[in-house]
């Protein structure tokens, strides 16, 4: 909840459990990601290293300020509880009296309601994706934000008339999820990260193009990427500074290798970047040398899976379970409780989106 | 022509004049104008307050340096001597054998056919606009950039679903023919300027919503303008700094306006800026507080014209053709010949692109 004076504040409630409808289960909550998309809702923006810890009703309570700044964009939510956790999965305990929700009774299943911080959720059967027999919760817990934002990307990706993608962040889980659906798909990648170590990762992991932004030849490297791959479509996950300028420069740089009748307009082909994050939220600086043909923008999964046929969504969804433990694996640096999560030791890292450090919820550990 | 060593030559040259083939007229150009998209070429990015002028076979030949940072971007013409002028009109003097060209003699014409600023040009007979009888080149001559450049931003926004538009730089010549079509077509219009004497030039001319960016109060009047609007699309030929950032941010502000569930990526209604010219070189910088929603590219106007049909083509050409003493008039502020378009008292004026100096080549005075 973020307070009308700018105060961010994070609490543990307890809520009577609901009897599920006809067409809804309930569903044990079991493991539940900390994605960088969870963050914007539960920190709303406040300067977590003015948190202060204190216990109410036996639960922590976690405060923080709010700059004026990010209060501007807080209206919609001041004085609303928002309950937080936007994927998860576990064991549904209890069925409304429908055939599709009686047919998930005992199943394990994963879930993106919203919500999921939480022991117990009821939420729509049709919602539900069940897991292959055998599956535990952990192993599903994040099998919709990540997968399904790496297979939209490449639907994207087609749709749009481009053959190759660059992806920044790209040693990220997600990054290492799109790594590994492209190499299965034959779609040359071309990977942005930020450290040596994260480089180390992706070349591990048989990435062939993986350039470093911080490194003096950046510019060097990525434009031959570039210019080997035809990538002329991007993913950025930082948003802020001059990265994906520099990106469109790059492609620019390629396009305009091939021979062609001097324009001072640029290419004629269509260079793009969508922001998908905001890991730096500087503003984004733009040197526009790259011609005329260029677009960057916002891309937001669910306005892609909006505009999904249901076949469609539901092929992704099946894809994404058979592939829970290959393609679409996740790792968890730590797995916490629902009360560990509002400790400094926990928050002070996660609040970081440092690549490598993902926490996974349990809800029903202390 | 751009030399190796980074200086611009601007030069006259005379060269034979060709017989039309059969399909091609030969226009005695009467009247040529200096856009802001023939500038480009003609300076090549150069430092015009470097410029000297000399005098070369009894015709002026103007010199100026170009830095490193524009020679990159123009290694495409280096040491290829380019002949500028996007459009013009003049008297079809001679014509090829087939009908089509036969037709056009002693007739006036407009043509958007590159190398305009010459005393003949030969082109196809099928390019020519052909005006009403009785129209002086000089009424013809911008028949085509600044038209179709206000018709392709009005049909960009119904094609792409929007219903009301905002317009920066909107005193220009540009501004007031779209300022005009949009009354006409009751199109909402946001006029976006910088001075207070444009302002009164567009509030004399009826629009309706007029903003100058350079006011204190400017975000507030823009936000209510587009408010009252719903303007979801803007066309910018600013291009750097941070108004396609404030646009943005106006536009989500009016969309959050109405009531909605809070969600924190923002309005889901798209919000889309076009750059179509670069009046501001330095960066583009966006603030990213307006949701992910949002998109911002380059906007030409020959790509937009390629994706018309033929029939939808030539039906904006006649539109433009019996408007031109309208909705589609230019003025200009000075007439000169082609040799003093190359003195220091012309390109002085014309390479800053003020807003409400328009300069028009007339080849055939001295």
């Amino acid at each position: 909840m973020v307070t009308p004076e700018g105060t961010l504040e994070l609490s543990l409630v307890e809520v009577p459990i609901t009897e599920p409808q006809a067409d809804q289960v309930m569903i044990r909550v079991e493991a539940s990601p900390i994605n960088p998309s969870d963050l914007g809702l539960l920190l709303g923006g406040a300067d977590m290293s003015t948190a202060q810890v204190s216990v109410t009703s036996g639960h922590p309570l976690v405060t923080a300020s709010i700059s004026e700044g990010a209060m501007r964009s807080l209206a919609g939510r001041v004085g609303v509880s928002m309950p937080v956790g936007n994927e998860g999965a576990g064991t549904v305990i209890a069925a409304g009296t429908s055939d599709a929700a009686q047919a998930l009774l005992g199943r394990t299943v994963a879930v993106a309601g919203g919500a999921m911080y939480a022991q117990f959720r009821c939420v729509s059967a049709a919602l539900c994706l069940v897991l292959p027999e055998g599956t535990p919760a952990r192993v599903g817990a994040s099998s919709f934000v990540n997968p399904l934002t790496a297979l939209g990307m490449v639907e994207t990706m087609r749709r749009e008339g481009h053959s190759a993608l660059v992806h920044t962040a790209a040693a990220s889980n997600l990054g290492q999820m799109l790594n590994r659906l492209c190499l299965e798909e034959n779609v040359p990648l071309v990977n942005v990260v930020r450290k040596p170590e994260q480089e180390e990762i992706l070349t591990t992991l048989g990435a062939t193009y993986v350039c470093n932004s911080t490194s003096p030849t950046f510019m060097t490297d990525l434009s031959a990427a570039i210019s080997e791959t035809s990538a002329t479509l991007a993913f950025d996950a930082i948003g802020g500074g001059k990265l994906a300028s520099q990106i469109l420069t790059a492609m620019e740089a390629a396009s305009l290798a091939t021979p062609q009748s001097y324009s001072r307009y640029g290419s004629t082909i269509h260079k793009q970047v969508y922001i998908y994050g905001g890991l730096d939220p500087s503003p984004t600086v733009l040197t526009r040398g790259f011609g005329m043909a260029w677009g960057l923008g916002g891309w937001l999964l669910t306005t892609f899976l909006q505009s999904l046929e249901p076949a469609a969504f539901q092929s992704l969804r099946e894809r994404v379970a058979s592939g829970l433990t290959t393609t679409f694996a996740s790792t968890y640096t730590k797995e916490v409780s629902l009360a560990e999560a509002l400790q400094p030791e926990a928050f002070s890292v996660y609040s970081k989106q440092a690549t490598g450090e993902k926490y996974l919820i349990n809800p029903h550990t202390m």
